[in-house]
């Protein structure tokens, strides 16, 4: 039972909200007030511990460790768990990262929106085939379909691999307000293991949110004939990485991402993001070409931004452009540790 | 690689809005005035010939037809499909139920949201377990897990029946304004089969939207010294059911759900949702009890609510309380043929 109709993909013409003016970066002040004044998870002492001994495992293993952030952030409204604000991300160019940095003997912390796409299993979910078409029945034995074991092993032995060498920890977010806490907590232990740390921002985080301290704010105002509006308030998010840049992290290399869906502009954008946070490496990529190419823009090669694109074989092949960006990163990684 | 933290369950404290006003039900100018000033999504002729086909081939086949809605609908703001507020409902009770009312001989048309739980696959996704934990190697071969084989081959079975007698009908939506048009045109489709059409709503629509008419309205407002706010104005979504009643399947039997976090009040939430649409029965439950118990409120014995409960056995052997549920509904729907 294959579904043909889609219905949630995003529409380029209105994708970036032009409308969002570039807010101030967060200074060591915004970063008190908005760590004190809203409330962190309760799952978040968990979360380092985890966080803790994954690190501690490959200071000793000598691995380099990424941080690779996936999937959209959520606003709740009204303090209201049911109804919040989303942004469109499934999630593929974090899980698929994950993969390519694994393949290339990093440690990879995976924070994730959670129900996202995952390294590994993403290639068996969120698509239009179910779980079950994968299985057939033979003679009377339910098996994997031989028309895709092959496929499917080499995948799993990836996935095992990871799993048996302590390779990859999944960790996840639904909010904003747990992703920043999570972001916080993790980089402070990734400092540990200085110049190896790598951040790979992918993960689309909400321009806007609800502070606490306006939760109680936001009801339903009866002001109309129909009897209600929703009227919705909402603060921008502080620009937190140059924070990560400045203290939280100042080792690591820092690599973030820049979507935008007119090309004109996109370098521009990038190199305001580099002067803005003072990182190392910003990717470009357009909202309707970023499986197929993307930019480095570094202050290492400012006036020569560096494209990465397939060939329309390697797209027809169904080749990632992962498996391009991902050895790239690297290199610029390998380079930030030489010097030092 | 299990994750033992979950960041995303509702607050039964805070779930329930209860500042929002029981809006007047849609009358017929209501509906016309929703459905000219919103735009059909592109795809609705697609999926209106889908439903033609399927409910043409259960005409013939005398099969009862029910139509589950499932998942929780979106609401897009600044005409920007990458930001939007959604409703927080993973489809377990509209999937669950689908598999129900298929073992009892309905075909089924499934409106869900696109990757939310669908009937079978929904064992195996949105687990804490990645797909492939379910396989392993055996004898340098890849194969299902002898651990789950048994239990999934059943699921796959009934999996495979429903396809191929093509009695399961997967139509996805996303935004609520696709919802809307999707359900209308369903409806009038389902209603050739007449009292044998069977509706179980048990989306989770949402309450406000922005209309069509005001997105260009919606931008930043640059009103305080952080450069920004995000203010959105949204108008309460008509009330459609009385609509479906009334005038889009005047013969079906229609089943909706009444959600609520307070026990006190929900028999008379549901009677006065019955008495507002003057449908054939709501199905009251209590988010923090959803999956165990669930309340039968009905014009046939609104003074007499018939509660279905599981033990606490069966909750301990993961028994489905929709396998309560199904049955129960279709005996009322029996009744409904029978009378008219």
């Amino acid at each position: 039972m294959p579904q043909n109709i889609r219905t949630s993909a995003p529409d380029t013409e209105t994708a970036i909200d032009r409308t969002v003016p570039d807010f101030p970066v967060a200074e060591s002040l915004d970063e008190d007030n908005y760590f004190k004044t809203n409330i962190p998870p309760p799952y978040l002492k968990d979360l380092c511990a985890e966080a803790e001994q994954f690190v501690q495992i490959h200071e000793k293993t000598g691995r380099k460790v990424v941080l690779v952030t996936s999937g959209g952030t959520t606003v709740p409204l009204e303090n209201n768990t049911v109804r919040f604000i989303d942004n469109f991300s499934a999630g593929t160019r974090g899980a698929t990262s994950a993969e390519y940095f694994l393949e290339n003997g990093y440690a990879v912390i995976f924070l994730h929106r959670e129900f996202s796409l995952l390294p590994y299993s993403r290639h068996y979910s969120h698509t239009t085939n179910c779980f079950l078409d994968y299985m057939t029945e033979i003679d009377g034995k339910l098996e994997i379909n031989p028309k895709y074991s092959e496929q499917m092993h080499k995948v799993w032995k990836k996935y095992n691999d990871a799993r048996d060498q302590n390779l990859l920890l999944l960790l996840p977010f639904t909010t904003v307000t747990q992703y920043l806490f999570s972001l916080k907590e993790i980089s402070k232990i990734l400092d540990k293991v200085g110049t190896r740390a790598l951040f790979y921002l992918a993960a689309a985080v909400s321009d806007f949110f609800l502070p606490h301290s306006k939760l109680p704010e936001h009801k339903i105002q009866a002001q109309d004939h129909n009897g209600g509006k929703l009227v919705v308030n909402l603060d921008p998010v502080p620009k937190f990485l140059r924070r990560l840049v400045d203290s939280w992290a100042p080792g690591a290399m820092i690599t973030s991402f820049k979507l935008e869906t007119d090309k004109s502009i996109l370098i521009k954008k990038a190199n305001q993001a580099l002067d803005r946070y003072n990182h190392q490496l910003v990717i470009g990529n357009l909202l309707q070409t970023r499986k197929k190419e993307v930019v480095f823009v570094s202050k290492n090669y400012q006036n020569d931004p560096v494209w990465y694109r397939l060939s329309d074989e390697d797209v027809a092949k169904g080749v990632d452009i992962e498996s391009l960006i991902i050895p790239a990163v690297i290199k610029e990684h390998q380079e930030w540790i030489a010097i030092h």
